[in-house]
């Protein structure tokens, strides 16, 4: 049963590494690009990674988005966490099938579309944000995603408490992750993972302090960087411009302090 | 329902960021440690995450293991793929929960154990290994982590040809990725990852190579470097050491040459 | 006796990191930015680094330049080796006050200014450059830089061999340096230094194994990566674009096989 | 003219990167090694860079100490800067033939080795160290390397305040550096390079604080990771192991306000 392409569909019109576009197939709809346009309608009924060429003569390829995709498409201009970042951040926070995860803060619901893409189908992610106009930007890029039904978004200030208990994870992207610590106490199970990402050292600091404070134990600050290699026999060559720094990352697991 | 550490569960008795120990539950057990031993009775029936004092006073956390954990435990010295390459393996290649994933060579299971993790509960993995030898070290160390109900391992040269069709991405960690190239190409469905990891530049050119002249698109090579960070207030700055290199990863998607 | 800024002296007008210029001072000359004009009347009899206020109420400083100013300067939108790879060049390549090096290609002088500024006032630098037109750009960059008299500017093609014996150290920044290995052999002392700097991998295995036949030794290859931080209390931080690849540079030593 | 060994001439008898031995040169001499033992006498009348046979048949290679060789030999087990960090240090901070450079402090003198090899002939390295007991060590590190006319050592603690006046530049290896922020502004000439180097960021933010208290400007922090690979056709690849940090760099320059 291979996988077509149908009215409803999000596809990644893809020209090349720096060009995409994500659209929603409908009838009688067109895109529009600089290199010509492309019917949707044209779409309909093929296989997902078909090429069609613009009005041009361009190649495009109709890709089925990925969990990358969705993510880049919902920023939109605003600052979220990359990526690479992500999948540390899942990957070392022990985030996975099954997992209950709280999130701090919703923001455009990027990070949160990455966490609910893993977390599915019986996991949750409980996503707190103070700024009530993100909510809905957020929920619009958790539905184009397909895993609105993974996430509770609430609209309250994860600094007053957290009403979760038991949960696997408490992940947070704000400005001042160490006034959640305690509250993430409360709230993990035990070995549960607390992890924040921040832009600063000053941020790392404090909130590793408040961790070492709080019973949390196997603290790790890291940070990843990327190298992206152009590859091509004779002119091999890692690429000249580099993100040199997006954020830091705190990993840490509760303890549970016997009587 | 808090989780318990019951006769039969896996446990990390955390020590520091350099020793832990990953052992079974059983009844009667005592662990070994140069600083001093613990008996696995007393771990009954207390909560994962649990400290503990060794026979010498020292403090010891009963950590629930994490799929990192399962991952370095698995490896008992062979040379197995990172976690953070594993990471973004995962999230830059779109495996998730529901991917069927073919993977080679299997080793002793590392990557498998993190890629089944992920593709849970409804996904699998078919894993090629040529040396029979490394296929029950695979299968311990996939039951000890819970994951070997999501794994097909098949003791097959994957240079011969894959015996999946319209699966969702094909990772390959091997000494000679492109000669998968085309049988990958037949085994993905449209839009679906090909993923190779490979130590030099002269395997990443030869490959990406092959994928171009075999219709895949959006073709990616990366390297991740992470930096580890000492965080304490007077003191903070990067560890001294750090792995300079693992691995390059290509990505790329199949795209689909319409008729 | 302080140092001051006279007709004739150059004077970098800096404003901020981005944006400095370089000028000839000059009885009634003006310098205009988009932060107002200065006169450079006004900077005459005036210790170098004096602060000095555009029209516009901007504050400059009138630096004495350094050597960088003049190796950025002298650049003018070509291609350049940066500052951070020159300094390795020269004291991983040994050279110093005293040195006789030859290099080649010259290009706009860059390169050529920091060797000279460094092997004064008694050692020298003998540049190859085939393309002529570039000459008169170098000899121009060159005595600005106040290094002329320590260059030899040779219009030639060093692939057809080097006139120099004896030299301390060979320093290549073209695009087939392996061509030149024979002939650095022969014009280097024994223990010479053998320098290439080149962006693609693929240049730099030809000229490792082109050394590695013609008697070289100490064969070394690096790449230098610079971080910028921007070091400020509560916003301490890496800078988020960093350049990810200048190029590599291959170190060896010329050794003499006894009779 | 070749340059000849001469009894009394220092060589690096070099086995491969990772084993070299300083020798000086003495009739009857033998050096010992675990690949055999080399008489010296056999080495003098030969070029530098001459190919040795040890009496076990291994390849030495008498090579003439490079800056670089002189610098790590001085360490002997302590912490010194690296060579990459001093090439920075010296590119960027201006240092050339003929500066005046006061350093703090001197410890074994790796620093100080690399800062008078620069400024020779006509240039001066004032060296301020606290503890007396590294002066003599440094004395003779500095004389095996030829540099001793070029340094003045002073036992004294440049907290307390700086002799010299309308200098080149200021370097500083040492855990306070922002106490001699105001000393390094009277003492440098304008224009004149303030350069400090530490391993940890809390001392750079409070370095940089103070260098913008007192009128330096062009202030920038770096760090510089040096990649090592291993190049050979098809198998080229970085090095495993990377020295992950050594510390920050801070450079500024000061500033005169005019009345």
């Amino acid at each position: 049963m291979v996988d077509e392409i149908q009215e409803g569909s999000y596809v990644l019109l893809y020209l090349d590494e720096r060009r995409s576009y994500m659209v929603r197939v409908e009838r009688g709809k067109v895109l529009h690009t600089h290199k010509g346009f492309i019917s949707l309608d044209d779409l309909i009924g093929r296989e997902f990674g078909t090429r069609i060429k613009s009005s041009m003569g361009v190649d495009f390829v109709a890709f089925k988005p990925s969990i990358r995709d969705y993510v880049y498409k919902s920023a939109r201009g605003t600052q979220i966490i990359y990526p690479k970042d992500m999948a540390l951040i899942i990957l070392f926070g022990n985030i996975g099938p099954g997992s209950r995860v709280v999130e701090a803060g919703t923001g455009v619901g990027a990070l949160t579309t990455a966490l609910a893409s893993y977390v599915r189908p019986t996991g949750r992610v409980y996503s707190y944000e103070v700024r009530g106009e993100f909510l809905e930007i957020a929920r619009k890029n958790l539905e184009r995603a397909g895993v609105l039904d993974y996430v509770e978004l609430k609209n309250k200030d994860i600094t007053q408490g957290i009403d979760e208990v038991n949960v696997d994870a408490v992940v947070l992207d704000m400005a001042t992750p160490w006034l959640v610590v305690p509250h993430a106490y409360r709230a993990l199970r035990g070995s549960g993972s607390f992890i924040s990402f921040s832009p600063t050292i000053d941020q790392v600091v404090r909130t590793v302090e408040d961790l070492r404070a709080n019973n949390f134990a196997d603290i790790e600050t890291i940070e990843c960087l990327i190298r992206r290699i152009r590859a091509e026999r004779g002119k091999t060559r890692p690429e000249t411009l580099m993100t040199g720094h997006t954020g830091y990352m705190v990993f840490a697991r509760k303890t549970i302090v016997s009587p």
